[in-house]
């Protein structure tokens, strides 16, 4: 049987054996995909062979016929130009509250490593990077790869998306992916995201895996083995990889919500970060640096860091980004920032204590009723809505303090998502406080080619 | 949490957590149902959920909880009169050709037990009742309870479907099943299947359930953990069930395709059965009438079965339900039946020999593609679409000779599936040809009750 002849019935067929043991080769990813873009397969069709292939797991040949499939017969891109600098990239797995993007991607450029960093949209209740810059107004996100290049060509950053056919194949099933519960599955966020690194053919690729309630991986286990996989996918297309593993079990920061965070990231770069960000943004820069300086020790490159952020050195690539993408930047010097809801309701303790621990799956779910997130394909994202959380884990609150406060429009009854940042805030004894895990990096001698297993998550 | 406050995005989860291994309750399933007949999970979520099931499986108890969240809360009804006599149901899972219903039916009617039979639509490929006797013009199929239990006060026998309401869970995940390749799945199978035979309140159940290649069921493993289980099932529900396992490898008689099928069970109520179908009806006929006269040995329910067929009661009773029931009996009796089809074409034999083997599989992709069955939700069935096999296993055939005949509408191009018929049909050395399963009687006492694993097929 050729390509050519693969109808829908045989895909459902084909789903029915995936189920019991099939091998998914490209052939079947491919023509799943080509029928779903050609308008023959529907949206319940696909959603069913990607929970499937979550459910079922996939072996490791089997994941890069996925991501095979997902590039097409185009494979590696000339997106990006070289000019004898090594180019990197860099992708978080998404955690409630992560901005370490738009906090990375200036910092390292500052000191002088190309960065190109295509992002990608929301999955389940974390923000994806574009949708947070998309409440920057103005900001042209989406290139064509010929703009991607020239952009490059005349700038050390770019963020932003590519239109649909960079990885047509990973464009048809995201979406699908958040909406379906189909999200935490280790071979369909692989192949998502290498397809697309391998696309935009960067060098070195550092992957943020963020483990815990809240985040994309439950645990410190199915993390690890994602970053493993992560890294040795990218290895089977080229690409030099590393990752880092975090503790997303606590909300990274104080905001949660796409303009709160752009808006906290440009605190960051002004030298008012969070203590945790702080450190996991370091423990990811300091990855991405030695991609392309591997003889440059962290220690130093720590350094070179910190005063990128003393200089205001980070916080201009920031805003030239943004300007270069056509972005206003007025809201950066404004104290106000970027975040202007309709509605702010304080969220008030109810006990005198301690900050013992700071649910990221309920405030995540809390972010996702107030609309920072989406539930349907085809819902609106409203970039104002989210949360701030006034206290942080280990800080003393009295009954009756405001410990967060949440921003929605108007109309919207916000009672649930209280209610859900109320019950996320838990307060108790100084000494049961929540001690979150440190940033663990991995690197390719880290992983284990173990292949006689399915990898689930 | 209560019901009520479940929402699509708490599903999204649930989704996630039940591929990880979360139990499936009852509460759960009913939220997940709801939330679809509401209007408020789409299509692509309701078969990301049901292919989740599929490829995970389910341990009986939450087999349970998904028949019961298909019943809804009002589980049992009172459609069924009984007036003294046990009334006895009938069901296969379906294959390639089965129109055992059309001619056990009436049999087992003319043997005065009493029949209420609720049936189906098509899954995947094999037709369902429903289908086929919808070829019948004028033939009123689709009951209210009210009507149910009217006409079975009037009449011996029923054939039917019921309005949505009866099984609310069952109706919105059936047809779902069969466009998103979620069809082979014993759990989800067993919780439609029973989840009708209790809320109709039969009695006693017979179920037949097919194998091999083509069949629901792979292979004679499968059908028989299926057989278990939905024996196992009715009886947690109060049913009597025995079940019949079935080879259906090969295409059941000679006709298949909705209006073709109906005539072949004319022939054989008129006595011109072929011998394969024979004993397929006799082994599932026998276990109904056992049903209902348990002192009756086996021996004595054939002859009587024989006897109905020769006296012409069966054919009789056949001809009484579709005028109780409205429809035109005319074509009974007419050389042409009720398949009319606007183009017949030949399908030849490429060698000399004998018909070592018929892929059911083939034969049944082979219908579909002629319009006899649904890929697509929309789809709309030909009733006059359809296979008529001119030679059986182990016939001689020659070079030229016409071994089948594809039956379609005009306009249609039917290149694939007259390639599909003539690769069905194996010629070969006379040593070679293939001998089925003979059928096998499952009862209560067969079941093992083994709840270590999870089900799956």
């Amino acid at each position: 049987m050729n390509d050519d002849a693969i109808g829908v019935d045989d895909v459902l067929e084909h789903i029915e054996r995936l189920r019991h043991g099939e091998t998914l080769t490209m052939k079947w990813a491919s023509a799943v995909l080509d029928l779903h873009r050609a308008d023959r397969l529907a949206d319940y069709q696909l959603s069913s062979w990607l929970a499937t292939i979550a459910a079922r797991g996939l072996r490791f040949t089997e994941t890069v016929a996925l991501t095979r499939a997902y590039l097409g017969p185009g494979e590696r891109r000339d997106g990006v130009r070289r000019e004898g600098r090594t180019v990197v990239d860099k992708h978080s797995t998404g955690g409630v509250g992560d901005k370490t993007t738009l906090v990375v991607v200036p910092l390292v450029t500052a000191l002088g490593v190309r960065v190109c960093k295509l992002s990608g949209r929301g999955l389940g209740i974390a923000g994806g990077t574009i949708d947070k810059l998309e409440s920057v107004p103005g900001l042209k996100l989406d290139f064509t790869e010929a703009e991607l290049a020239t952009r490059l060509a005349t700038n050390d950053v770019v963020i932003g998306s590519l239109s649909g056919d960079l990885v047509p194949g990973d464009t048809a099933t995201y979406g699908l992916r958040s909406v379906s519960g189909c999200v935490r599955s280790a071979p369909l966020i692989a192949a998502s995201i290498v397809s697309k690194k391998v696309a935009v053919n960067a060098d070195a690729v550092v992957f943020d895996v963020r483990y815990g309630a809240g985040a994309l991986l439950p645990d410190h286990g199915s993390a690890r083995r994602l970053a493993g996989l992560l890294v040795r996918l990218g290895g089977a297309f080229g690409l030099r990889c590393r990752a880092v593993l975090n503790d997303g079990s606590v909300p990274l920061g104080t905001a949660v919500g796409n303009a709160a965070e752009v808006d906290e990231a440009i605190r960051f770069l002004r030298g008012n970060g969070d203590r945790r960000l702080m450190a996991e943004c370091e423990a990811i820069a300091v990855q991405m640096v030695g991609c392309a300086e591997p003889d440059e020790p962290a220690s130093r490159i720590r350094e070179r860091l910190r005063s990128a952020i003393e200089s205001g050195a980070a916080l201009s690539v920031f805003v030239r980004m943004l300007e270069a993408q056509g972005g206003d930047t007025g809201p950066v010097l404004a104290a106000e920032g970027y975040c202007r809801p309709q509605v702010r309701t304080a969220v008030r303790a109810r006990h005198t204590g301690w900050v013992t621990d700071i649910s990221s799956l309920d405030i995540g779910r809390a972010a996702l009723k107030l609309g920072a997130g989406k539930v349907f394909a085809h819902d609106v994202i409203d970039p104002h809505a989210g949360i701030r959380l006034a206290r942080g884990l280990g800080d003393q609150v009295a009954e009756g303090d405001v410990i967060a406060e949440v921003f929605h429009r108007a109309g919207l009854d916000s009672g649930e998502a209280v209610e859900l940042v109320s019950r996320a805030v838990s307060v108790g004894r100084r000494e049961d406080c929540r001690q979150p895990g440190d940033p663990e990096p991995v690197t390719e001698a880290d992983v284990r080619t173990d292949e006689t297993g399915m990898v689930h998550v």
